[in-house]
């Protein structure tokens, strides 16, 4: 079996994250190649070594550019804030490495179609890009995009996507770098919405071609991380709202927000459609919620299907029924359908064009903003 | 259409729910007779006087053996303490009117079976008698109960029956009737415990043929309600567990209890077949959980159904889908069930045989755990 | 006790609900007057006729104008669709009737500003209008209102207010008059949205004042009721989409829909303040959620109120705690509302200046729907 | 820092989790030493060979009894059948390791003395043994535990603990080795309800002093594993019943079946305090319903708290709040707990004394099953 050797950038809370998933991923599923961890680069070559330590990577760096050079690496996994996806994804692509790469795929559409386009000359010489959508593998929703596939919700009608989070509620959280423009880009919208954003895409199997959106910032001024005493400006959004058109006719209603008091990662889906309807939170992400409108009415009611059944998705791997799994697992399944993708040389989902798609439709969401919420088409030229 | 006239007799909590029953049933429900609220008879003149105004009675009394023989009474409504179910019973059913007598049917066995007896004998001259387990006209009980009769479940495996409440949990709560054995029979046992055990043989279609079972008082004095610094003895129990094998093979497990702080009114049962299963919670009164094991694997759970559809029992005559019933309609829909078996001349159901068996269910609860919870049959000739 | 003798218009759907309010409310509440049922009022004499006495009233009438004129009668109570309600509530008012009317006030700002006006000039006679936005009146919910005025919530930020339900699924459901603009006004926009507008509005305590809207028809035309080969026009909307901007800066975001397959009667709706968070469905109607986020973090979470306490609004009159509560019940504590503020002269609430701004928050999504979505202020001088 | 070598012993459905965990531990916790998995035990050499290449361990072996004589193993970890935990751990304490047994203790209470003498013995040389009951390390009951430790649901009045599963609801299901008593000495009684009575002993910090038990079989036959054709006898109980008296005055009621059709894994656990209750269930572990008697009647309510904050059990080393776990992180957190007991020479909970109860209270409750469910007391000198 094929060795895949593997660096990863970034070692904050998703390099952890995805450190668990590499360290896993083998052990649990038949993998047509065995992955690596070869190296771990940081900025700072101490910080990177005891993170390499403590995460279980072989080498550890401070410089990402040259371990896009070495031989024994085939797969870069970019976990850094979105300000340096592009630099790496488009370096990695041209040295001949895979990419994996977070979410959001970048802080710009301009970078995001540099990056789709590095990823598609790539492609023809059989380097492959994927972005790091995890919530698709969550197995209640993979299972929901394999409902909606099978026509069991009939037309889809309507859309309700929510990520509710709680964490910027006290206007004493200190202006880390999620807060400031440079670094993330967008606030709720492209930390919260971007998941949001695709998730309703795949699971409507569809694209969104129009929104009507806007943005609030509830408090302006925070706390500086390192120097509380002083303040600064927040220049990204806190919660962002926004109405969505749908290629074939759908309509979406999206909300990302950092203020939903008592909400810690309410990533909430439903979708309806003439012959049923689903639903989902992220807080009890065992869970899928089917409304099968061909049930006859006297036993017709929302079913709470425990996605814990070796019938579902990824679940042939894991424990018994009822033996349920957490957040972390998303990654391991993401880590499988890459690994999978590159022996195949098949194209991974979602790809780098479906992560510029994203970022396109929160860039309209911008704009549409700054003119009033006015209905904006997410292709430009479509205008 | 025939006039029924009807004599009330106690006016308290159940009193005035059967008020408001009676008030309701024929402006919703197309009805073979036309019930007319006669008389409301009490123990004290005036106050069944003031009862009888407030509550829509034409007359008061405050002697139900005089108002047993008044021409213009066809049924009596018996919502007094159990003590004296007993003697307003039989007296009725040999005056000739048909009874609907509050749960438990009485205070002891020898007096049910009183009852009972006088009932067989009414009977055969076209006159009925019905006990008052309102739960039954639960639109999502009653529905359960059509499943399982439809086979849906398959062969019913085990019943897990619980009645929680918790309004004794404070042991400064006072001494009322409910906690004296010479007023109320029993404590938990008879007074949620009757039902279910009623429900729980109602649904699954079986009765309960022994049982092993345990009664607690967790407090044993309580202040006097009339004189708060003197303490009296707590009687009967306050909390009652038991299990219980039906007929048929099915396993129960009761708990009756007025000690499960944050339980209003928790009368909670799931049934469990070889097919399906059902679950069901009174304080979401509107809802049936009902889990189809037939259905694909990948698509089964339980469903949460809605009882308010015009497909589910009772449910033509009142609102839309989804605007939702409460507790009040249970008694109206029971009113709706006695006058047509009363214009049917057809038995009602639960007859006072049923209301027998309860309690004799409940007696073998008390023998039972006079005999350190030994297996008890409910019929003391099968022992 | 003064007796307030009670005219009812309309007696399909609402009006069977409001009769049954009005023969009960006097049965549970102590109220500072008698109301008497005395005429009810329909455009078929045969028809309002068998409704007069299904329904419990006295007389009935094919002439409301000529009801108008009777002394006996004190109140007008109007359960008719949106067109005709202008009318008869300005020539209530004019007669000197306390009026009570059904919601939306009115199908246009114009018929809504006349109401208003007309109540106003009552007002000053001592007669009062009211209208029937009867989920003010859900306990869960009169509670909710009192935690936000506590201040239990700290500054709001944000509310999320769905009005879900499914009846127009089926593309074959056929063209009823609430599909018909000149009938109803709007489509679920006016249904639904006015209860969400008002209720948000009641919730939070403050003033929408500008929306950013949609409006969609999913099927634009159906079978017509009576000559179903026959189709006819859609000429409401099925969905209606808009985010709103509260005077103190809280942002709203709402969803009326009749096409979410699966939901019943789901009226839901959150609130996240800076402090707390609540969160409510009708279709669960005795629960509210209430997240209080000066909790300690390690037992902080939503709570689920039952709200059938004493302590909780309107429950000193029904059942002890756990004996749910249905629909009809808020439109009985509406009445025992309604009839205080007439004894007592004092204003009810919503009064129609309140229904006349809902008319306005609906009036300008209608208006931003037709802009492309542009923010559009709800008082057009205000633009 | 030291190291800890690690045998392994079984490498089904247990012994991959475990290989999860201890895989796991140390890159996720700050441990006082390092667990190395050294050797992973079967009974065939080719199967232990390709798993423990799977699983991780850099050895494996066919003997365990000549791994029990290594040097650089310190602690052995025993997921077998309850047939051999005797044997293994006994020997293994005898030879200086520390023992990690998987519950339950033993198949019997003269198996389970043995063990926990040899425990004990081999305590006073420091050496260490541990029962696995991993449910105690979910982070909402480590939380639930610590609540019922602050006095926070004052005196325990009543427990409920139900296990259920549905997995042999199917009749053709095969007579694997958990149906066999001379394998798995007891059927749903020892796999399951080993669980919540450990747990339930846990939560209220009390023990089980008597138990009035009843066990049924409900289908006598099934196929065998090997040779469908034929059947075999089930000779263990497919569900197992019981009330039980804790020392202190508690009462509680235990259900393990594997008939719930519907509930795969379905641990639920209620314990009700004079001053607040808990609930519990395993399908949604990161969640655990408080209720507090102490807050103002019109704000109480059952508070869903998600265990996921940092200021929860075990969280501090895991995710963002909201971002949740699964079944397999109870297990990481048990290696961390018993890696810190064997560092600190401190005695591991629970202990082999505690597995020793829990034997004792299954043997009561099929002693007592045996006498038509009289009352037993679980220490036969208590008699």
């Amino acid at each position: 079996m094929n060795t895949l050797g593997v660096a990863l950038v970034g070692h904050a809370f998703m390099g952890a994250v995805h450190s668990q998933a590499w360290r896993t991923v083998g052990r649990v599923f038949d993998l047509p190649a065995r992955p690596e961890r070869v190296v771990l680069c940081g900025r700072r070559k101490d910080a990177a070594a005891s993170a390499a330590a403590r995460l279980g990577w072989r080498e550890c760096s401070d410089d990402w550019k040259s371990v896009l050079m070495r031989d024994d690496v085939h797969i870069v996994d970019i976990c850094t804030p979105g300000d340096s996806h592009a630099e790496i994804a488009v370096g990695a692509l041209e040295a001949g490495k895979h990419v994996l790469c977070e979410k959001p795929l970048a802080n710009s559409v301009a970078e995001a179609e540099a990056m789709a386009e590095a990823a598609d000359r790539a492609r023809r010489n059989g380097i492959l890009a994927m972005v790091g959508f995890n919530y698709r593998r969550v197995p209640a929703l993979a299972l929901a995009r394999s409902l909606v596939q099978q026509g069991r919700l009939g037309e889809i009608r309507q859309v309700r996507a929510h990520y509710l989070q709680d964490w910027l509620v006290d206007p004493q959280a200190p202006l880390s770098w999620r807060l400031r423009a440079e670094r993330a880009g967008s606030g709720a919208l492209g930390d919260l919405g971007a998941h949001i954003v695709d998730l309703a895409q795949h699971l409507v199997g569809d694209e969104i071609v129009a929104v009507s959106g806007s943005v609030e910032t509830f408090v302006g001024e925070r706390p500086l991380p390192d120097e509380p005493a002083r303040r600064g400006r927040v220049t990204v959004d806190d919660a962002a709202l926004f109405t969505a058109r749908f290629r074939e006719g759908a309509l979406g209603t999206f909300e990302a927000t950092r203020y939903a008091t008592g909400n810690k990662n309410g990533l909430r889906i439903e979708v309806n459609g003439s012959r049923g309807s689903l639903a989902f939170d992220f807080e009890s992400m065992n869970e899928l919620a089917f409304y099968d409108g061909t049930d006859p009415a006297d036993v017709a009611g929302y079913r709470r299907i425990l996605a814990t059944e070796p019938q579902h998705p990824y679940l042939e791997a894991w424990y018994p029924p009822g033996h349920v799994l957490g957040y972390e697992h998303t990654f391991v399944h993401e880590l499988r359908d890459f690994i999978t993708a590159v022996a195949d040389r098949s194209t991974p989902s979602p790809d780098f064009a479906a992560g510029l798609h994203v970022q396109r439709v929160l860039d309209a969401v911008q704009r549409s903003a700054a003119q009033h919420s006015r209905w904006t088409p997410v292709l430009q030229g479509e205008r």
